[in-house]
C-alpha cells in the first residue's frame, strides 16, 4: 500500500512543507525509516535524531519545523503524536478496505441460530457459533471460532478477533475491540464453605461493557454473582488481565498486561494500573489514581495520585542480605528506640 | 424465570415467615434488590441494611429473624449464606433446564472419532473435536470448539465450557467445571542445557483431575514430565492460573486468579492461595497453609497458618525513599550494631 | 509402546551394561519406577536412591556406574540428563509415529484459502482456518481450531497445538512448538491521550519468531507498533507469558510461567527470567542476565549476573509488623544518622 503526502494531508490535515507527490509506503520509527517512510518527532528530546533519520518525510510540531524542513519534506501539526495515532488508523483502514473486499460477509461454516439477529454489514468468520437471542449491531465483525452465547449483545462496529467467547446475557458496546482468546462472562469465583467443602455459588449476573473499550488477548472478565460486572466507556485493558466478579471499572481507565483485579473492587475513572499489579477485592480506588507496575493495592485509595509498592531489584547477594534483615525490621526499630532512650 | 417462596422452601428447606405465594423473579444483593427479589443477610454486621433494602423477601439466620420479619417475608435457616449458595444452584438448574430443551444433544458439526465413547445424556457443542479413545461419562457436557485429544477422559456430569483443550491421556473426574480457554495437558516446561542450547525433555506424563474440581477461564495445567500432574477432589482454581508439571494440589485447596505454581511443588489439602501469588518449584506446603495475595513462596512451609510477603503500597514519593533505603538495610543494621556497642 | 535396551542404545548411543533384550515400557522417576521402567541418575546427590529404586534399568554417568551396575542393567553416558532428554524425544517420536498413521493429513473440515501454500507432509487439524497468502513449510503441523491469518508463515516441522492464533503477516521459524491458546500478533497496547480520551495507535508491525522457539499455553506475543516484535532462535517461553509490542528477546533466552515483559524492552541472549517476574518497558537487559522469580526489573541491567527483588514471606503477624515498619524506613535511617552524630 502507498499514499502521497498530499493524500495524507487531505485526509488528516496538517501543513505540508515539501513535495506533495512524495509516495509513502511505510510508517516507521526514526531509526528504521527509509526514503519511502513517514516518521514523526513528537518531543524536543528526540530532535537530535532529525538530522540522522533517513525518513522520506517527518511529522513535527511547529517548534521543530525549521530543523525538520532543513532536511526534507514534513507535515506540521500542533500535536505530532496525536496526528501519528490518527495516521495509523487511516492507514490501517485503507489497508483493511483493500483486503476485506476479498472475504465473504458471513462464512458458510458459521452456525447461526435462527433466533439470532445480525445487523447490516455484519461479518462473521469461519466456525463462529452464534446462539439464540444474540443481537449483533450493524457493521460489527465476529472473528473465526468466536462463541456468542445466548442473548449476548455486540454493539455497532465492534470487532471480535478470532477465538473470543462472549458469555450468555453479556453485552459489549459499540466501537470496541476484543482480541484473541478473550473470555467474557465465565463464572466469578464464588463459594460458600460448608464442613470443609466448597459449595458453588452460581453466578447469576452478567458482564456489561461500554463503548470504545479494548480488551487484550486472553484476558478474562468474569460475570457478576448477582449484579453485573461493569467496564465503562473508553476502558482499555491489555493482555492476560483478570477482572473478578462484580468489579466496576470507570470511564477511560487503562490497565497494562497481567493485572489482576479481585472481586467487587470499584475502580474510578481515568485511572491507570501498571503491568502485573494486583488490586484486592472489595475496595475502592478514586478517580485519577495511578498504580505503578507490579504494585499491590490492599486498601481503598481515596486521593488521586501515583502509588507504588515494589521491592527494588538488586544483585542477588545484596538482595539476600537486605531481605534477611527485612524480616527483623520491626526489632531493628525497637533497638533504635532503645538507643534513643539511652542517649 | 420466577418461583414462589413456597416452591423455594419446598426445594431447599428453611422456615417460611410471610406470604407463600410471593413470586420471586430475581436473586439480588441487599442494595440492588427490588420487590420481586430475594436477598440474604448472613452476618450480624449487615443487619443495619435490613431496614433499608427493598427486597421482597430475605433469607436470614435465627438471630436476625425478628428484625427481618418486622419488614416483610423471610426464610429462616441456620446458615443463610449456605442456603443462598444452594439457592443459586437450584435457580441456575431450573433456568438451564428451560433453555436446554431447545438445543441438540450432539451438534452435527462436531467431529467425533468412531473410537470415542460417549455416555448417556452427553451433550456436545458445535465444532467440538473428540479424538480416538476419548471416554465421556454420562451427562457430561462438552462445549463448542472444545478439543478432547486421544484417550482423554471426562467424568459424569462434568461440564467443559466453550474453547477448552483436554490433552491426550488427561482425565477429569465427575461434577467438574472447566471454563473457557482452559488448556489441560500442554507440555511442562522442561529442558536440559547442552552447549548453550536448550534440549527439550518431552513430557510423557499426563494430568489427573479429581471430582468436583473447578478451573477458571484461560488457566493452564501442564502435563507431568514422567508421572502425572494431579489436582485432587474439590480443588477450586480461578482464572489465568498456571500449574506447572508434576505439581500436586491437595483436596479442597482453592487458588484465586493469576496464581503461578512452578513445577513439582506439592501443595497440601485445604490450603488457600491469594490472587497473584507465586509458589516456586520443588517445595512442599503442609495442609491448611494460607498464602496471602501477591505473596511469593520460596521455601517449604510445614506449619498451617497464614503467610504473607508483600511490599506495602504507598504514595510514590514515600515509596521511592523507603525503597532506596531498603537497598541499604543490611548496612543500617550494622550501624545500629555499632551504636549499640558504643553505648 | 515398548523398546529394548538394545534398541535404545542403538538409537541414542551409550554403553550398555546388562541384558540387551530387557523390555522397557515406561520412562519414570526413581521413585515411581517399576521393573518395566528406565530411569536416570544425573547427579551424585541422588546416588543414595540407586539402591532403593525398583527401576529395571538406569542411565548413569561413569562416576555412578559401579553403584548402578551392582543392582542391575544400566546405560553409561557422560551426561545422563542430556541422554534422558534425547530419550524422551525419541520415545515421543516413536509413539507419535504409531498414532499419526491413523489420522488424515488435511482434515476435510479445515478452511484453506486457495491462495495459501502448504508444503509437503503438512498436517492440518479439524476446523483450522488458513487465510490468503499463508505459507506453511513442509512437515509442519497445524492443530485443530488454529487460525492462521493472511500472509502468516509457518516454518518446516513447526507444530501448532490446537487453538492457536497466528496473526496476519506474523512468522514462526522451523522446529518450533506453539502450545494451546497461544495468540501471536494481537495488537500492542498503544494509545495517544487527547482530551482525556485514549486514541488508538494502530499496530502496523508484526511478530517474527526464529527457529526452535517454544511458546507455552495461552501466552501472548503482541505485534509491533511500527517495526516487528522479535523472538530470536532458541527462545523458550512457558505458559501465560505476555510479551509487549516491539520487544526483542535474544537467542536461547528462557522465561518461566506468568512473566510479563512490557513494550519495547530489549532482552539479551542466554538470559533467564523466573516465573511471575515483570520487566518494564523501554529498557535493556544484557546477555546472560538472570532474573529471579517474581522480581520486578525497573531499570536496564548492563552486567550479566543474578538479580532479585522479592519481599520475603513470613508468618502473617511478623509480616504485618515488618511491612508497617518498612513504611517508616527512611525516617528510621534519619534517626540512626542522628544517633551517630550524638555518639
Amino acid at each position: 500500500m502507498s499514499a502521497t503526502l498530499a493524500e495524507i494531508c487531505a485526509a488528516l490535515g496538517g501543513v505540508l512543507h515539501g513535495e506533495p507527490g512524495l509516495s509513502i509506503t511505510r510508517l516507521a520509527s526514526l531509526e528504521a525509516a527509509e526514503a519511502d517512510s513517514l516518521s514523526f518527532v513528537a518531543q524536543a528530546r528526540y530532535a537530535s535524531q532529525i538530522a540522522s533519520t533517513r525518513a522520506g518525510a517527518l511529522i513535527v510540531p511547529p517548534a521543530l519545523l525549521d530543523q525538520a524542513a532543513a532536511r526534507g519534506a514534513c507535515i506540521e501539526t500542533p500535536d505530532a503524536y496525536l496526528y501519528f495515532a490518527r495516521l495509523t488508523q487511516w492507514w490501517q483502514a485503507r489497508r483493511a478496505a483493500a483486503e476485506q473486499a476479498e472475504g465473504e460477509a458471513i462464512h458458510p461454516s458459521a452456525v447461526i441460530h435462527p433466533k439470532a439477529q445480525l445487523g447490516e454489514g455484519v461479518t462473521v468468520g469461519a466456525f463462529a457459533v452464534i446462539e439464540a437471542g444474540v443481537v449483533v449491531e450493524p457493521s460489527a465483525s465476529i472473528g473465526a471460532h468466536c462463541v456468542l452465547e445466548r442473548r449476548a449483545h455486540v454493539g455497532a462496529r465492534t470487532r471480535l478477533a478470532a477465538r473470543v467467547t462472549l458469555g450468555h446475557d453479556c453485552s459489549v458496546g459499540s466501537d470496541c475491540i476484543l482480541h484473541g482468546g478473550v473470555v467474557i462472562g465465565a463464572d466469578g469465583f464464588g463459594f460458600a464453605q460448608h464442613q470443609g467443602e466448597w459449595i458453588k455459588i452460581e453466578q447469576l449476573g452478567a458482564v456489561r461493557i461500554g463503548d470504545r473499550v479494548e480488551i487484550g488477548a486472553n484476558s478474562c472478565i468474569d460475570r457478576g454473582a448477582l449484579e453485573d460486572t461493569v467496564l465503562e466507556d473508553g476502558v482499555k485493558l491489555d493482555n492476560l488481565i483478570q477482572i473478578g466478579h462484580n468489579v466496576q471499572v470507570g470511564r477511560n481507565t487503562a490497565m497494562a498486561g497481567c493485572v489482576g483485579v479481585a472481586g467487587s473492587a470499584k475502580i474510578g475513572a481515568n485511572c491507570t494500573v501498571g503491568g502485573g499489579a494486583v488490586v484486592l477485592g472489595h475496595l475502592t480506588l478514586a478517580d485519577g489514581v495511578h498504580i505503578s507496575a507490579a504494585s499491590v493495592v490492599m486498601r481503598s485509595i481515596h486521593q488521586p495520585g501515583q502509588y507504588s509498592g515494589v521491592f527494588p531489584l538488586d544483585d542477588n547477594r545484596s538482595w539476600e542480605k537486605n531481605a534477611a534483615t527485612l524480616r527483623q525490621l520491626h526489632r531493628l526499630r525497637d533497638r533504635i528506640k532503645a538507643l534513643e532512650k539511652q542517649s
